[in-house]
């Protein structure tokens, strides 16, 4: 199967306006919100982060929650929002799309659009961003294995878009101690086989705050070119994801001793 | 939880013409290939199995395959030669939307919409169907809990469609001896939980053509509402999932003996 | 792999006193309450059931228990019990040994053998048992694939040992509404592949005593060679497993519906 | 649950002759062939571990083979060939014990007694090692959850018996790229929870040599008391998992630069 790969293994970093991932380039750290809450919250998440090192805001615009009670998202006013942010305190930002008919004010507002664990089989919505001149954080299915996580990675490439940067995040297992078992052998497999640069995100990789410092060493350890962190000005009154979000007090510490 | 669902367990039987499901109504069933390769090809099986004594004529336009390289369907093509099929024999059809931009072309041509098992976690997809009138094949995720599968109908349900038929096909496992493994269990646990009609889908169940008349048999023997089969008029010659699919002649043999 | 194999998939059916499974044989049916609690318990239930219809008796002396904190079973007191009810009563009687410390006195008290879930993989206790003359009931290991269940069975036989009745009851999946994912597709899968009789256990399989009854009629839909049902005279009081054990009554529907 | 246990997380180190490990102590080396095939062969790995930096030799003298007609290990003659290589380079060594009738022999011979993953279960040979004063090095059963290894170390605890090393060795998922998940973030909480050491064994938790390195140090990383990982003279000799034995050039590589 290999042999009719784009991706063949050759390394490829991705450039986000003067930051490279991937290759030797140094990690890349993105930090920030589950969901974009409000002006104030993103704004003061902006400018902390940036002064603790972070290199990428993230902040959810629309989220893909399980119950279709709870809460949704700003949509496209946290788009806005989470620009401006970004834009004041000199950061990059990375929103996940989740609907091919927002495509237009993601790509307008987005340095990066970040493909959702639940949309990894979304083949539609891959042809599309394959056909983009944007870089695609492409986070790995809950359930997908290694070779359908490649494969979706080749549906972006054969469609045109090779600025590909992988996420492990965690996957689905008979336990559920943690939120997910996060699969760090997936870094330097991902990295032989596609070439690609592969981040870690150990918030959804556990679901559980404190062990986000020490998987965040170990991805490091193991060689991941980045880590993806949620952080929250006040993590006991998020809307979403609040026991897995860090403080910036938490997430500085974690910053200095990886 | 439940209290605040649309769906409580009261019995949903779900219309497609002058055919019934759910409830007290004899079991449906569905078959057909996995795609349309031609018109003669989807002409023959619609006579074929009207003949057998079917319900419903499936077959797959859009293809979502795991690699970009194998066969992605013929498209809306395969969608006029299908109802074209479905209307000759005089059978309604079901067919998967992958992709909102097709929503008028497949709203125009499909009796029931059937949401694959790649896209029970594409949120929005399943709220823009939420706002159809029409007959919604809900498959179970493969990865996706009994929870989750219950707060993807409930998605349809809340944005206003419960014309909803939930499928069991197969779940995730650490063994690899079948394809998936067949969670018949979900059949009355779904049909207490939400009282809609599910239906079990042995050929994607087990991808295993041997074993379609016995868990055929086992999944109406727990209350399933209907069967869904792959059927081909030449298995060995199918374009995708040929090993899972039966002959005309085998398929009989399971219609007449479960 | 097949060729080496001393189970061959040529039928072999197993006596048990008069009684026989496997092959054409009708199904035999295995009921009794997880632990043997007190004479008066285990009494009980060997009329009642033996009244209902049952073929064998179940009861367990020795509990693999998760916590060593739980009720571990009353050893060999609970193994006089067992074996004078069943005498009493006119049944057969199955008990599990998990050590081979124990070896001599089971060989004396049971008609048949079971090795649990969870000694499946127990290697030293499958030889030892490969060289006796005695029924075993050989569980599937609750992660155990087709081929390693195979491989215990070969175990036995290697030894010496074919009188061998392979117990389906549930294997580990990601989701945990139900205890077990009851895997049906594995009856007729053993059945071909070592021709031995497979019999179902719906109450580890789902842990929820809705579930044994159309888990029950779906397991002989699909071929199982008999059932094992955990039955008490008093669920609720039970020391072990109450939540999925049913009442007489309860059991007495299942064992005419099916 | 957690106010009934023995082992409530306060830090146990363990003590094998003048060696110890867990709470602040640097990590423990342990590295040796999967099975002991020839005194030639395990006086060689003895001598050129102990040159590497080994701490312990291991060695398989019984071997749980998934196959009854794979190689079996040599049995107690593995034992003497591996105590005589340990004493005459200096090293402790460890083996597995998988029957209780073997105990005598393998406390005559072994410095630390192996728990394999397939006995993690078996409750009965908890019992009896718990009532040993020998240090036992604790397997994680390949679908064991946190909560049932938690409470395989205090069926130890409870019997007796802290010198407790557990060792995490890869889980079971829906992906077979891998012959195992490494579930690292079962590190910090198995420490937490316990207070017992915990170590890794990256060469069963991938069953890939490439990966051992990398998956190495991510273990040193998240805070693992110790690495075992699996070196023969000729990996494509060996008898058994010579797929993942690194050589000892290879081992010497990985020891460097943890």
């Amino acid at each position: 199967m290999k042999d009719k790969r784009i991706l063949t293994g050759e390394t490829i970093s991705v450039n986000i306006g003067k930051i490279r991932v991937g290759g030797d380039h140094p990690p890349i750290y993105i930090a920030g919100p589950c969901s974009v809450e409000s002006k104030e919250q993103i704004m003061e998440a902006a400018f902390a982060l940036k002064e603790i090192g972070v290199d990428v805001l993230r902040g959810g615009a629309f989220k893909p929650r399980t119950s279709p009670y709870a809460f949704q998202g700003l949509g496209i006013q946290a788009l806005e929002y989470l620009k401006e942010a970004g834009e004041a305190a000199g950061l990059p930002i990375v929103t996940e799309l989740m609907d091919e008919g927002h495509m237009d004010v993601v790509m307008e507002y987005a340095d990066i659009i970040q493909v959702g664990s639940r949309n990894m089989f979304n083949y539609s919505l891959l042809k599309t961003l394959g056909g983009l001149n944007k870089p695609i954080l492409l986070k790995r299915g809950m359930c997908a294995t290694i070779q359908e996580w490649i494969m979706a990675a080749e549906y972006l490439a054969l469609h045109g878009n090779k600025r590909i940067i992988l996420c492990e995040r965690g996957i689905r297992s008979f336990d559920n101690y943690t939120r997910n078992t996060l699969d760090l052998a997936a870094v330097p497999i991902m990295q032989k086989e596609t070439g690609l640069p592969v981040i870690v995100d150990p918030s959804h990789g556990t679901g559980i705050k404190e062990l986000v410092a020490p998987m965040s060493r170990a991805a490091l350890a193991c060689g991941a070119d980045g880590l993806m962190i949620e952080v929250h000005p006040d993590p006991p009154c998020a809307l979403s994801d609040g026991h897995q979000s860090l403080t910036f007090e938490e997430y500085s510490r974690v910053r200095k001793n990886v």
